[in-house]
């Protein structure tokens, strides 16, 4: 989608800060999880909406970088035991069985923790002044608690060898998927000075390339194979797991899939400027093969 | 030392997120830890530090407010079976022991990212300024980060079953406890619009009385009893744990939690107002015998 990645990867690590020797396994804990090969979605989004709202990515960067990091900290503590007691992540290690579970736990609240610490420090402040860095950091915080991320982790663990409805799928979905993709896009148009009408349209594209990813995963562990996909398919079925796919029917998700990408494009019309980055991405996330 | 807890506990609750039903455990599991019996010291210190550099108790409500709500994830997070696997607190059982370890996991993070949420609020914006919202926030990540509070977990795990200097020790506490303690103190001059005078004072004033609360609480782990505590005697013995008593004597630890005490007293010249009540306070956790 653009090619800030060197620019991201250098500042993400910029706000680890310097830290006690004593502490060392706790910093290494949260940079062996914030390097460990990411796609970096949220803050490309986040940059993507600043450009499109006039904004410049020096400025939308630390928010971009906070955003990862709640990303990254979601998904160490994913893999916990307590929770999905997971021992690989994207073909390495999961960062407990590498520094144990505690560290871990650590590590992971300690990039959260450092995510506001990134929104609201002075370099943040120096590009984009206070009010800005409040209504980014609020942002995140709402997207990331109870009504958002959190809200659909709980929901996610409570649904377990459950059979819910489609409407339940999507309320979980939305919380614990779309609400970071839409924190990533509303950041990008804060830092940028948006107006509300762009807000409303950022938060419109963010629902439905969420939902559309979701629905595209499912569909994608039925039709696809282990090797196309890079990971087990047939997962779902096996664990008796209520899908979009044996909710709907595989004909019925891709015409929704279809809907929803349209809509996430149409939502664009709200920006004067070159869309085309963010409606191939919508595009590309309902066209994709693994 | 002071009298707002009824404002206190009414205010912390309404930050609490309306919810989805669907997410009724993580909201119940914050709930049952943020109203488990705590002292609200540092909101506490929150309000005095305010009050005596001229501000007022509903400002610094919601930061102090937010320190509490770290303060809380921090014990939720501490009492996971990878961490100190306490089934009681307070005399009760513990988040884990009631929710199960994973809403206990993700009640403690709601509570972190609400601490953000609530300094970074409408409410806090519009008795602050954004300013003073960044500023507030800033210095509690910091705190409750790497270098602050997580830092000193990751010290205390790290030395188990070791021996380790006092002065180990003293930059262990420093940041476990002290720390959060310094935000709390700080926040309070920050909503108050203090100097840099005030805040350097107010930074002496909280990391002395941060240490003396620990060397006395080594000192009584050996001097009291099971009955005057509240908690079991001798367990630092017991677990061959170094402390300030078994390091440096108890005679040395008491000329300690004398010096630092009137250190954190004489701090408090930097103010104009009425200081009674820090000073007060700081004599308290000198002399307690629970």
């Amino acid at each position: 989608m653009n090619n800030y990645s060197e620019l991201l990867e250098k500042e993400l690590l910029s706000y680890i800060p310097g830290a006690h020797p004593l502490t060392a396994t706790l910093t290494k804990s949260m940079i062996y999880s914030l390097t460990a090969g990411g796609k970096r979605i949220r803050p490309m989004l986040a940059f993507e909406f600043a450009k499109l709202c006039g904004g410049c990515i020096e400025n939308v960067m630390p928010f971009a970088c906070a955003v990862e990091m709640i990303h990254t900290y979601s998904l160490i503590h994913d893999d916990l035991p307590c929770m999905d007691n997971d021992d690989l992540r994207r073909g390495k290690p999961t960062n407990h069985k590498v520094f144990g579970e505690a560290a871990a736990l650590l590590g992971g609240s300690g990039l959260l923790t450092l995510a506001f610490e990134t929104v609201l420090s002075e370099k943040a402040v120096k590009r984009n002044g206070y009010e800005k860095c409040v209504l980014a950091g609020r942002v995140l915080a709402e997207c990331a608690g109870v009504d958002g991320m959190l809200g659909g982790q709980i929901i996610d663990l409570e649904s377990e060898n459950k059979s819910v409805t489609a409407e339940h799928l999507q309320i979980m979905d939305d919380k614990k998927t779309g609400a970071l993709i839409t924190a990533a896009c509303l950041m990008g148009c804060i830092s940028a000075g948006a107006d509300q009408e762009q807000m409303n349209a950022a938060r419109n594209y963010a629902a439905n390339i969420g939902l559309v990813f979701q629905i595209v995963d499912d569909i994608l562990d039925v039709t696809s194979s282990t090797e196309a996909l890079g990971k087990p398919v047939g997962s779902d079925r096996e664990n008796h797991k209520s899908t979009y796919v044996s909710l709907l029917g595989i004909e019925q998700c891709r015409a929704i899939a279809n809907e929803k990408t349209n809509l996430a494009v149409e939502s664009l019309s709200a920006f004067g400027g070159d869309t085309a980055a963010l409606a191939d991405f919508a595009v590309y996330l309902r066209d994709r093969n693994k």
